[in-house]
């Protein structure tokens, strides 16, 4: 190894040069494009900051949010900026603050045993959890790397030998727990330890995070690429944590680029990194990510991982629809990757990034179930319907099969909660998840999908979840008649249930409407739940409600119902609807449930001592004593309230009738507008492609091919 | 008359033609600047797709938000535009099309009797209230000015004849109950009424709109000026209603100006217009109207008022910090007072708004109490502490006195609940208030003020309220400790209270921190309740709260009390503290109270039965049989929790201890730093500027002159 790491990483981008020659002072940041030359007085704003507070590196004593916590992820960034500055400047100030960090930690990491405030998690050196000392180790090494060969010989093997090669061990041979898993927290682990090893020249340490520790390939990154990813480039932990496991798939893909050129890495496996990033992009609406499974709602691709991310994608592909996005995080990171994707911005190169329809297979076939997003827009705000059809998505994953989501302009509208968790917030709980996360959060009656007999699919067990996956049974991505069909019937033991999510386009309505058929099939008798959680205040409904006015009880005992109170219960004959707004939208949702269903409204929050949950609305169909049962229910934007103009249009649905009927194999869902128009959504139960049916409306046989099939109807007679 | 209205409301603007000349053509919007281009734009789409969907002018029928009430609303804005368009542009197709429209009035309205869905307001004759047939006037007026010259005799005798001048008949003789009161409707009457007056030369009803029915001067619109408002341009009713009132005396004053220039109305009452128009926009933070009193939450700087008062407020001055409004409010007007606006904001003239601190003296001689705005910076979304010590503000007051408010970078802090009210929601109510606007919304214990034995403040009677005054006692406005000091003795029959609200700017805190000393005077024994009303979610008391887990009561019986949920309730030895939490900052609010004080947790949304209350958080410091009582708190916010990058600093308070003593005639508060630091407070009871005073604080006198001193202790020592 003759070249520092981070000009190996850079290789595709700047010529790399001698890293023991003195770098050359840079022009001055105005030379920069605006986004990078920002980055840099940020960097040095921070840095500047840090030299003047002078090294700090604390005995690791507070959780996460904690000050000795905050000190260490400070020290690492500080390391990871200093070291591109001393090679954008010159200036050795940089060189000389990361150098003494470095010596400070060569001082204390050989003398530290497992963190005081360890938990559930491996306890790390420097933090709560190993995770956290990966995530040093990988930003260090970059810090580290730049001044490397500006150092005196002493004070390299000092560093080399009392911080990077014991961080790489301890997080190596020292942790098979972590390294040896198919994880995200293994694959930050193999980063930091791969990337140490080609700064340091081990090439074991290299083959180990390749590879696994015993080298045989059945663990290690490159297995984490076979497996951690379906072949569409979707993290079986779902948007949330493929947003942070990105940052190590990229950021090592591109070292072990650099290095070894001839693994090819960025073409692995068809591509799957970059598809990885891809698609991280798409599971997002307006930016945010969908937070479905324990996931932050506050979490966008405006964080560190995307900045990575587009950058080195961005550098192995020059797509320039990565640039938009770039521009929309209005960030991008210190080395010559992103230095290049701030010239291009600046050059006007960026282009829109093309928000479509994607079917995305899950599990390492592609094949275990599909996290399905339908888009009538490529607008980043546009319509989007969610199924998450994916498979249990190991600890993190919720008892949410066939749960579905629904986001607009107006932001989330059928919700999803997220995780039960206050990131980084020391007062609560030192910011790791909380109790409500197991109780509530990941809970079925917590999501927009059946519930049995007041029990959460795999009983509660995920370990159970990840034996059985979800069948993707059939979609269509585009044309006026969007759907997803999928089926589970492992969640509970003697009952099975198939959903169909359709997104309709209809002349005349602004605003997609959003069909939900979802038919459970069971052998005995039971209670089945369909929530529907909700952004927005209630307008209005016609359903009867016995409301809870004066006293708030609280729905049930345990599997999250403990946690919803009560505000009403009602009863309806025919068609039923909730109106609520959001923003300046109206949404009504129409219901034609099976005959005798109750409907309550309630609200999460119940059983909360410690104010830990938010509190957000539901409505939750109910039906008992069923052994089969059909749920035809119908969402429908409508209507604009301008609070500026002081105008409101069409603040009524334009629905008047929603029916349901199974006519033999085929169950048939009847949408009437207030115009007298009606549209017929015909599902199979046969969903084989060239299947041909045909069900009986008005006296008249319409026929389709496949499993859905749409009739809009006028007023008098029929048009395909 | 020999020129039309709108060219004489612009006369210092641009120079006046003859109306009756056909308009030439205007160059082409390319020539306008952006912001006025873009209205021609916007003008031209509403219009066009006017003519194309053709005259609708139905019979009235609907509340506000129906069908018929949103037609006619469209068609004043329509003969607005559309006569604009025709000056602008010379297309006789906009001339005609507002003739047509006119003409179609002309045929339904000497038709129509009181509007058949007239509820508790004065019915109007195409709205359910007269005050929306005045805004149509005020418009339609504006827009048939620019085409009356170039109509046909007999075209324009009918207008004139069976809409004008009946409309302004109607609201003038024939509506005595409305435009003789002091009061926004009335404004709206007379400025339709004057308008119209202008327009068709007819000196009584101009006469009649400027002095009253009986040309007195002890109503109409010159009384209005010297009534609604205060000798510093607050109104009476609030800042949302002031933002309302403007358009009539905005508009209505430059016709006076343009047709009558010897009035010299500008300069009436030392300009109080203009003064009118400043403290509207003073008024906001974050560009949001404070929502005291009756008042949507979501009502901003971006409305249809504020657009013609920046326009006509900057033709009248030329202050470039208008332009900084316009710019942030993305729009302007179609008249030449907009067009200029958009020319000298696109000529880069444009200064900041100096947002300042700012005592706002409230009643006709600016006595009768105050709305007190303290700022720490000039940024529109600043720290701004709002002390509400005004009037009753009439029918659409709240019964809040010395209530108050804290907005930061975050956004509301310490909040109003604004009015009950889903503005042009028909489904709720037609648009108009709900019964919880009295039954919650108006109630004291919906404010942050102090509420005796559970009754609002007048027993809840507006009329009685209008009655007795709030006295503003003292005030400064800079420095490191601005304060207000007020008093209201009328509010109960056997308490009086007082309170100082200051807001602390210390050295090494981010942010300035509040203090709020209340004390209550009282014969007999009483109940009294401090409420604060917050927005965040709760991260952690010191409070042992006994939680209401799994069944909700409901605080009290009347009063707003019914309204509230209880989630705890607990007591706390010495200072208690709860923490919440909202965007990147947490707020921990310290509490001394009386001894024995109890806190109760509490949620709005009990006996709600429509589902027309937001669901908000509220702390009550509550003590028993009392006579006297002296609440001291303590707002302060701390850290920073940012999402992106996953970091959390200063999550924990600041502040250790938070002490009250009495001694002799002074309040004294003190205050401890997490560093040992101390801040005394004192305030004297006699509020006079030069008298002096002094206490002893650990064994030492400390002086000062005026109601508050103010002393920063060091750990040892002190020093002022």
């Amino acid at each position: 190894m003759t070249r520092t790491l981070a000009l190996l990483l850079a290789a595709a981008v700047v010529p790399a040069v001698p890293a023991t020659a003195q770098p050359a002072p840079a022009a001055s940041a105005q030379a920069y494009a605006p986004l990078f030359g920002a980055e840099i007085d940020r960097a040095k704003r921070d840095v500047d900051a840090s030299i003047r507070a002078g090294v700090n590196v604390p005995v690791p004593k507070d959780p996460g949010g904690g000050f000795t916590h905050e000190q260490h992820k400070r020290n690492y960034r500080t390391i990871f900026e200093g070291g591109q500055l001393y090679r954008l400047t010159g200036d050795v100030r940089y060189r000389d603050h990361v150098r003494d960090l470095l010596l400070a930690y060569a001082e204390l990491y050989p003398k530290l045993g497992p963190h005081p405030a360890a938990s559930n998690q491996a306890p790390g050196r420097l933090f709560w959890q190993s995770l956290n000392d990966s995530v040093f180790l990988v930003n260090a090494v970059q810090g580290y790397a730049e001044i490397r060969g500006a150092l005196s010989a002493a004070d390299r093997r000092r560093i080399d030998d009392q911080v990077i090669r014991p961080m790489a061990r301890f997080l190596s041979d020292g942790s098979p727990e972590v390294i040896g898993r198919i994880h995200n927290h293994a694959t930050w682990a193999c980063a930091g330890v791969g990337l140490a090893g080609y700064l340091l020249g081990d090439r074991d340490l290299v083959d180990k995070a390749l590879l696994g520790l015993d080298k045989s390939g059945k663990t290690g990154f490159l297995r984490q690429l076979d497996l951690l990813f379906s072949p569409d480039g979707y993290y079986a932990e779902g948007p949330y944590y493929q947003r942070y496991a990105l940052q190590p798939f990229v950021v090592f893909a591109a070292a072990i680029d650099a290095n070894e050129p001839d693994r090819k890495i960025f073409d692995y496996r068809n591509g799957i990194v970059l598809k990885a990033v891809r698609t991280a992009i798409d599971v997002t609406h307006d930016g945010y990510f969908i937070p479905v499974n324990d996931a932050m709602r506050d979490k966008s691709l405006r964080t560190e991982e995307l900045y990575h991310a587009v950058a080195i994608a961005y550098g192995a592909t020059k797509d320039p629809a990565f640039l938009s996005i770039a521009d929309w995080q209005g960030r991008t990171v210190l080395t010559p990757a992103g230095e290049a994707v701030a010239a291009d911005l600046a050059a006007n190169k960026a282009k829109p990034w093309p928000f479509v329809s994607r079917l995305l297979g899950d599990g390492p076939d592609g094949k275990q179930g599909a996290f399905v997003l339908l888009r009538t827009k490529t607008d980043p705000s546009g319509p989007l319907l969610v199924a998450k059809n994916s498979v249990q998505g190991m600890g993190h994953g919720h008892f949410d099969r066939l749960n579905w989501l629904y986001y607009d302009e107006t932001g989330p509208v059928v919700t999803d909660y997220g995780a039960a968790r206050f990131l980084n917030v020391e007062a609560k709980r030192g910011g790791r998840y909380l109790p409500e996360n197991d109780s509530w959060a990941s809970a079925t009656i917590a999501h927009n999908t059946l519930v049995v007999d007041e029990q959460s699919h795999f009983a509660g067990d995920w370990k159970v979840g990840e034996k059985f996956q979800t069948r993707q049974l059939a979609a269509t991505l585009d044309g006026p008649t969007r759907y997803s069909i999928a089926e589970v019937d492992s969640a509970y033991k003697d009952v099975k249930f198939r959903r169909a999510l359709l997104m309709l386009e209809v002349e005349g309505l602004a605003n997609p409407i959003m069909l939900d058929i979802l038919r459970a099939t069971g052998s005995g008798r039971h209670r089945y739940d369909l929530p529907l959680h909700f952004s927005g205040h209630i307008i209005d409904s016609d359903i009867a409600f016995d409301r809870k006015l004066a006293e708030r009880p609280v729905l049930g005992k345990a599997n999250g119902y403990q946690h919803l109170w009560v505000d009403g219960e009602g009863t309806k004959a025919g068609k039923a609807r909730l109106t609520w707004m959001q923003g300046s939208r109206f949404y009504s949702y129409h219901m034609a449930p099976p005959a005798g269903a109750r409907f309550i409204l309630a609200e999460s929050g119940a059983n909360d001592p410690e104010f830990n949950l938010r509190r957000e609305p539901a409505l939750i169909q109910r039906i008992d004593g069923a052994d089969d049962a059909t749920f035809v229910s119908l969402l429908e934007p409508h209507g604009e309230y301008d609070a500026s103009a002081e105008t409101t249009v069409a603040s009524s649905t334009r629905v008047t009738a929603l029916e349901h009927r199974r006519e033999g194999a085929v169950e048939l869902a009847l949408i009437t507008l207030v115009d007298g128009r009606r549209i017929a959504v015909a599902i199979a139960d046969d969903v084989a492609a060239g299947t041909k049916h045909s069900v009986m409306i008005d006296g008249r046989p319409l026929a389709w091919t496949g499993p859905v099939g749409r009739f809009d109807l006028a007023r008098t007679g029929a048009k395909k």
